[in-house]
């Protein structure tokens, strides 16, 4: 890689407001991002000051709404949509299981997933099987990562009974980009070809992976529901996340868990129905502190460069890495050719993962491991040092 | 009140440790609790050893599984039930709705609910009668304040049909404690004299205003389902709290919203099905740093005294003010007799009262307006200070 010693001088300054970078190589952003020590006195401030002022009050109160409308408004800029379409959630798996529980299913309906999908959303799928008599099946995407197409596998799955398809926008476990653009428009066209009288087939997106890696417009892409966390790539705190439903698929996902939060009342206070916009879905007290560490960490991202910026140099760095392990006669990457993101899996010949991974750990190497494909990933942000990657290789080779 | 000078001393003590409390006379426990200064601290500690040591890492997971069974742990002790039966949920509502959402509805099943319980829950109610067809129906509670037997009003309103009755035990609105065993055990003797094979009428409680405020026994109550938070009468953050279901209810009330943390998988990560105790509910990532807040809080509350010294120090409270309320004659106390716990509400004649709670505000006195009834409620907590109360009537006085 041919960074310059300015840039590196820049990013280095830039690191240091990460504490978890300062003590060990972090390659773990796909599990959980790193958090600016910034957001962790934000917390600590936005506790002092609602305790100054309240806990509860009309003061508080107040305070609580703008800090949930800036912030709807922070995730919307990132995704190039309106704020009226953001839902605040707790974690991404909330924003799946909202769009899986609020469509009407009838028995007999499809729900198509990729075999590459959460065990969490998975599992929500198998539930509405059993609750409401709708066939759930599972089309093989993990296959097409070094040949074949994505889309074609979705398409060659699609049923005149699909109602939903449920895939991530960067599979967790193999770091595959989907091709969604193409995806969507296809299962949106299938409704046309299908004809009758049937709903149109909507597309569910796990963005766990893609969030704070890929430029996005959630508009141009065309999808319906796009369930995210701001708790990995935009290195947030753990236990905010949001859900993107765009104004046709709002017209139709009802809510289901409901709360305060949600719904409209009238002047004696008695629900009268949900609110126009996306709020409807969020549901009730949450940890209000969270809101501003999170636009905090996005605002620094901002100020390093632009999401085409990092998303460039999260690939360069990811073709690094996968360049230098394809060098290892022991390890084989899972792709055949350099990743499309930051996520970079790969197996070792006569190595049990498991071990390896704990004992990289304890030399202060974080990776984890996946079950299936039974590999090791490691992530690259654009925070992550080439000396690093380096490094990583260095250790690797010392223990094989 | 003739408390002594040496326990006046031991509470201004206790006190100082909750910063919420120097700067104002707090009356809204019933909307957000204190935080303890430690509790603030601790987020800050946990968010600072998470990056220290991870933030993905075994280490982290490690320590995460730990904070989270001993959080199980410590509310269990508090409701005097195995850690088994609590799943930890974000907030009081998602606790009802796990339960609204868990029961295999059939159309023309009843839900039964009082007029006095929180909007969410009556949403979520009014959705499931359109999603299932089953019916609801609102009986009225409120008059039961002070005459009439709130026991006899559920009585009336079950049905043959009835599956689940939805009531608060302390109300949040008037304070009314509802004798909550006698309700249970006749809405479970109902199915008895039914006869039949209908389902058993189960109890669902929204325990919003009595966790931290009652004494509690949840076995000896016999309830199926007690949901509350951790951020109100408990003093912890907001964000965190939980649901108890008895092991029989655990049976029968299926997950909804489901995530990696209920799903039980196989040696490839697919979901096998679902955890065998209450965690089986919960769904995915929270916000961690929240755990020791809370056990923080609660540990706090049983230094100052048990469970019985801090109920009976806050119905000395409540009846002290309903006393000097009382003795103002523009000034009408919901309740004809002391209230049963800390909340107080009442009106006050040709005084709007939204207008008035907002100059209180102003004046460093926290109390909030409920819409029905139209009244004003202040609350007050083990502590509250007596002084407190002369001040806020002292205030009063003043304004009317």
């Amino acid at each position: 890689m041919t960074s310059t010693a300015s840039s590196l001088d820049r990013l280095a300054q830039h690191r240091q407001q990460f504490p978890a970078l300062l003590t060990k190589h972090y390659f773990n952003y796909g599990g959980q991002g790193v958090l600016p020590e910034s957001a962790i006195a934000a917390i600590a401030q936005a506790h002092h000051n609602s305790q100054q002022q309240g806990p509860f009050s009309t003061q508080v109160n107040q305070w609580m709404s703008q800090e949930m409308a800036q912030t709807r408004e922070a995730i919307a800029h990132q995704l190039h949509v309106s704020p009226h379409t953001i839902s605040l959630t707790e974690n991404v798996t909330i924003g799946c299981n909202i769009v899986l529980w609020g469509i009407d299913w009838q028995a007999g309906d499809h729900l198509l997933l990729t075999d590459c999908e959460h065990p969490g959303v998975v599992g929500a799928a198998l539930e509405l099987q059993q609750r409401f008599g709708i066939e759930v099946s599972i089309c093989p995407m993990m296959e097409t990562l070094n040949q074949g197409d994505p889309a074609a596998v979705i398409a060659q799955h699609l049923r005149p009974t699909t109602r939903l398809v449920v895939l991530s926008h960067i599979l967790w476990n193999t770091g595959q980009v989907l091709p969604l653009q193409a995806i969507v428009a296809q299962c949106h066209q299938f409704r046309d070809e299908s004809g009758g009288d049937r709903p149109p087939v909507r597309v569910l997106v796990d963005a766990a992976q893609s969030i704070g890696v890929l430029p996005l417009d959630l508009e141009a892409l065309g999808v319906d529901a796009y369930a995210f966390t701001g708790h990995k790539w935009l290195c947030g705190p753990a236990g905010l996340g949001g859900l993107y439903l765009s104004p046709a698929a709002r017209e139709v996902i009802r809510p289901t868990m409901i709360g305060w939060r949600g719904v409209t009342k009238n002047a004696q206070g008695h629900p009268t129905g949900f609110s126009t916009d996306s709020q409807r879905y969020e549901i009730a007290t949450s940890d209000f502190t969270l809101y501003g560490a999170l636009r905090g960490a996005i605002a620094l991202h901002d100020q390093w460069g632009t999401s085409q910026d990092r998303y460039q140099r999260i690939c360069q760095l990811s073709s690094y890495l996968w360049h230098q392990l394809q060098d290892m006669p022991q390890i084989t990457c899972l792709r055949t050719t350099p990743p499309e993101a930051g996520l970079v899996s790969f197996t070792i010949a006569n190595t049990p993962h498991a071990p390896l991974v704990s004992t990289l750990e304890q030399k202060g190497f974080l990776l984890r491991t996946i079950l299936e494909p039974d590999c090791i990933r490691a992530c690259v942000h654009y925070l992550t040092l080439e000396q690093e990657i380096d490094q990583l290789i260095q250790a690797l080779r010392q223990l094989l």
